[in-house]
């Protein structure tokens, strides 16, 4: 297998976390540093368009959580219960006076921010499937910012664990009787196309 | 400004770069240990549409660079000079028999590739512009499989500096009299909207 760089570990622990200890809190300083290394990624024609809000406040998390939607496998399971929500947020926007772009850049962002998550003994789950206008609201986010992930955090309470895919080829993450998150992944094989070497 | 942490040091070390040492080879291993990183990557769903093209060959990589598009912002400039040019490169292509959607979740993989480059000791540039069919040729991609980014790869040639915005507030990069290419990022001030603290 590959070898472990720092890189690698870190990689391989970001996993998508989704119960936390809700009542260990999490400081706006550190978001701030999570957005510092959203910041400094590349961006297509350096153009920058990404803004952040937060949120490390009980009473706005509370608002919050209602508009979120939670792993779509878990058919039985509608989200954290209470105490094992998340304890902050960032809610990333992109600017559309700088650009209306539907360009993927802003996954090297949100990359950055979840590998620091980690990196600070963080959890964080990104959610693409969240009620735009509601986040809006409680964000109190200006009409030309377009809301497009909601990052959540907070210090894991669940354990999180990367497997080969099984025989059947299933790629549907699942949660075990002793509530370990199970994510199977292709392997490298799999996902390798053509390889034109050195002498070729 | 923000603490230094091994994640961030990183970070900031990950620039694009477009001038490289093309004499120094980068091995097919080292491709892998990148694409596993990408591998490791959160998905959406799960998923994981993405499939990697690999080059580390000479008269491959002849045959991909002129089908590549440089620096937009460097108007005198066409792109690296022979000598200069990419040793490798990592075709991402989504397998559209997985997943057809336009998500920017393979802006996570891509952003783990990048930062192992850097950690690997390469410099690497993202392109998103580039002539999809050509690519699909030359790297023998079947048509089930959509190119989306090529990552350039080699040993740097060039230096690359973050620095703040100018009071005009450009954000294009520029390169120096002597070289030097210079991105300037916006402050994390300029991209920081509302934020609700613990006791709000």
């Amino acid at each position: 297998m590959a070898t472990s760089t720092p890189l690698r570990d870190l990689v391989l622990r970001t996993r998508s976390v989704r119960r936390f200890r809700e009542n260990e809190r999490v400081s706006l300083e550190t978001l701030h540093a999570l957005v510092d290394l959203a910041r400094l990624a590349p961006s297509a024609g350096n153009k920058q368009p990404f803004k952040y809000s937060l949120s490390v406040s009980r009473r706005v998390n509370a608002l919050i959580f209602p508009h979120l939607r939670w792993a779509a496998y878990l058919q039985d399971w509608n989200g954290p219960a209470e105490g094992e929500r998340p304890a902050a947020y960032i809610v990333i926007c992109r600017d559309i006076t700088i650009s209306n772009a539907l360009n993927s850049d802003q996954g090297f962002s949100v990359q950055n921010i979840v590998l620091g998550a980690t990196e600070h003994g963080l959890g964080s789950c990104v959610i693409a499937s969240f009620v735009r206008d509601e986040i809006r609201k409680v964000m109190q986010i200006h009409e030309a910012l377009d809301p497009i992930w909601v990052i959540a955090l907070g210090v894991p309470a669940e354990t999180v664990v990367v497997e080969p895919l099984g025989p059947a080829g299933d790629i549907r993450y699942w949660r075990d009787g002793a509530g370990v998150h199970h994510v199977p992944k292709r392997s490298l094989e799999e996902i390798l196309l053509t390889q034109f070497r050195e002498d070729e």
